[in-house]
């Protein structure tokens, strides 16, 4: 009998988003959620604490693979559900390098790709030495727990951050942070890649992405006026990442294109990601089929785009009163061509609670109405 | 607020093929199913016959709309809901006419709607009759119950509906059998339409359906070489029949392209319809999406096709061993263009447990594709 169970550690919209591939290729998908009611509750089969090593363990048994909605699942737990015979995707090795951002930028320099100058500082002492060689402004990062923009910080005096080695130092597993130089870049990318446990690897078109407050906003796809040599330089370092880090599942790797013409690996996550949502529509394989397909080892589907462009605009926070479903009518009654996503999630401000995507033949007009489609949920 | 739950009554595939729509729009969906481990399971919030008042009531509160997986639901049940203020979609008025075939038929007659000769026959001396006035051969239907090529018979001689004659005699409620004129056509179309409570009606491209022994084998869509008339008078006879018959949510009407050029109503389906599983890739907006909009009398979606040839090729029966999902690894990798549906039932002879759909730009290479997927849950 083929492997057809697959169990989502987590229960927030990416969990939901698989959802619908899951039914639609006749996959049975579970889901252990952290509280009741969340956004992927319609196939939630148990409710638990995914720091609990027997209640991932009691999930773990119901599901023929184990794979993640988030990336915080501790390392020792994930150890011991491979130690068990647990097929777990992407697995503890991989999933180390979405989880410590240095140890992820250890990796890749290690690798030979392409990132930001960067350096492990414990002390302000280190970080004033960094500042001093990068122009004295630089990014600090928290090695663990960062995530939309929490956990990164500009700093041009080494004292901006001193909160974070003081908490270093009180954890006491001492550690570090990390330091990378600003980066002067063009514009943001991503580029997203699901890779098989029997190596197999499938490419989308790399995406433009617009960050506001450190928070995805916009997505392009493809990426507009990407030369071929961008898109095939960028495919080919997510390819190199996905490899070399023995990811399994959907890949995202963020980048910069920098002013001079370079690609710089930015961050990694391993999972579905935002900057894929695009392809749910506007892809022959969605991010979510391809995840699924990817983790179950099954042949990996087409990643050719459906539409000249798609343009995804996300709706963060929502209504300011009632629900998301309640600005249907008009919302729909004006953009009959944008597709509505809502991820059942109670409005409130910076939350990502739905998104809308368009696609067509002409940017300006589709990234236009993209954005008047979304802006139907604010305010 | 707004409305936000809809309920399913039944839980065979098309129920299952509203739950992805439902879970990307944010609306809640809860399935009635007729038994445990049906196709929608993963939604079915109770199990129940669909015959029993208390049952159907019963789910009816916990819902904002009812809607339904098939048309069995008795009359009397649906008006008694609507008696209790239940928004039923489509509603009992509407439903009676895909209920009953010989309704059905003089509805459309006194709507001026194009119809093959028919007639009501009580007997073997009227059947005569009409056999005799149509070159001694037709179709006799009972009027109640058929689908799939069930309830439907050609005959050359009366003796030949003796059985459903007696069958009627014996039920005590009397009424007739439907006979109609055998049609020379050219070919089989579907015309799907969606209609709000509102009176919104939006039409996808007629498409063309090949059956075999009376099922549904392949769709392509839009209809080859239609012309603009075909296309222009079979969406005309839909919204007509959208219109004439106060059908809300989806309708499926099934007619004859006849061999002298003209278009007659075969069938009609008040639901999501096998000839329009091509949508859920090959229209920005499928019918199942289509289907929870209108019954949620939200505005419709553009129903244009997002390539310029859709084939879906249905997986009748499935393997003679085993799952559909075992044959994915191969199926896949032969096929990463192609998108597979598994509804989650057990093969069985002719059987409807799938379908595959291939999209793109040449038909014979469409056409080529869709098969040779669908031929791996063969034998």
């Amino acid at each position: 009998m083929a492997r057809t169970t697959v169990g989502v550690i987590g229960g927030g919209q990416l969990a939901r988003m698989m959802i619908p591939p899951a039914i639609e290729l006749g996959i049975d998908i579970k889901v252990l959620e952290e509280a009741e009611g969340m956004s992927a509750e319609i196939a939630a089969t148990g409710v638990g604490d995914y720091r609990d090593l027997d209640t991932v363990l009691a999930f773990a048994e119901t599901v023929d693979v184990v794979t993640f909605d988030h990336e915080h699942v501790p390392p020792a737990i994930l150890r011991e559900l491979v130690a068990r015979g647990v097929a777990v995707h992407p697995g503890p090795d991989a999933l180390l390098y979405a989880q410590d951002k240095l140890q992820m930028r250890a990796k890749l320099t290690e690798l030979g790709l392409p990132v930001p100058d960067w350096a492990a500082v414990e002390d302000a002492d280190q970080l004033a030495a960094f500042l001093a060689d990068h122009g004295g402004r630089a990014v600090v990062k928290t090695a663990r727990g960062g995530y939309d923009g929490k956990g990164v910080r500009v700093v041009s005096e080494p004292a901006e951050a001193d909160d974070w080695f003081l908490a270093l130092a009180e954890d006491g597993r001492g550690g570090a942070l990390l330091v990378e130089e600003l980066v002067p870049f063009r514009r943001e990318l991503a580029q997203l890649v699901a890779r098989r446990p029997s190596g197999e690897i499938a490419a989308w078109p790399v995406v433009e992405t617009i960050q506001r407050d450190g928070v995805c906003a916009e997505v392009i796809a493809p990426a507009p006026g990407s030369t071929g040599r961008v898109a095939e330089v960028a495919a080919d370092i997510a390819r190199r990442v996905a490899d070399g880090l023995g990811v399994t599942g959907v890949l995202a790797v963020e980048m910069f294109e920098t002013d001079d013409g370079r690609v710089l690996i930015n961050e990694l996550a391993m999972r579905p990601h935002n900057s894929g949502h695009w392809s749910i529509e506007g892809a022959v394989t969605s991010q979510f089929e391809q995840h699924l397909r990817a983790v179950l080892d099954l042949p990996l589907g087409a990643t050719e785009p459906r539409a000249d462009w798609s343009v995804m605009v996300n709706v963060l926070g929502g209504p300011a009163e009632g629900t998301l479903q309640d600005r249907y009518p008009a919302a729909l009654a004006a953009h009959p061509e944008a597709k509505f996503h809502g991820y059942g999630k109670a409005p409130r401000p910076g939350r990502k609670v739905g998104h809308v995507t368009v696609a067509g033949a002409d940017l300006d007009d589709v990234v236009y109405r993209a954005r008047a489609a979304a802006a139907f949920f604010e305010g």
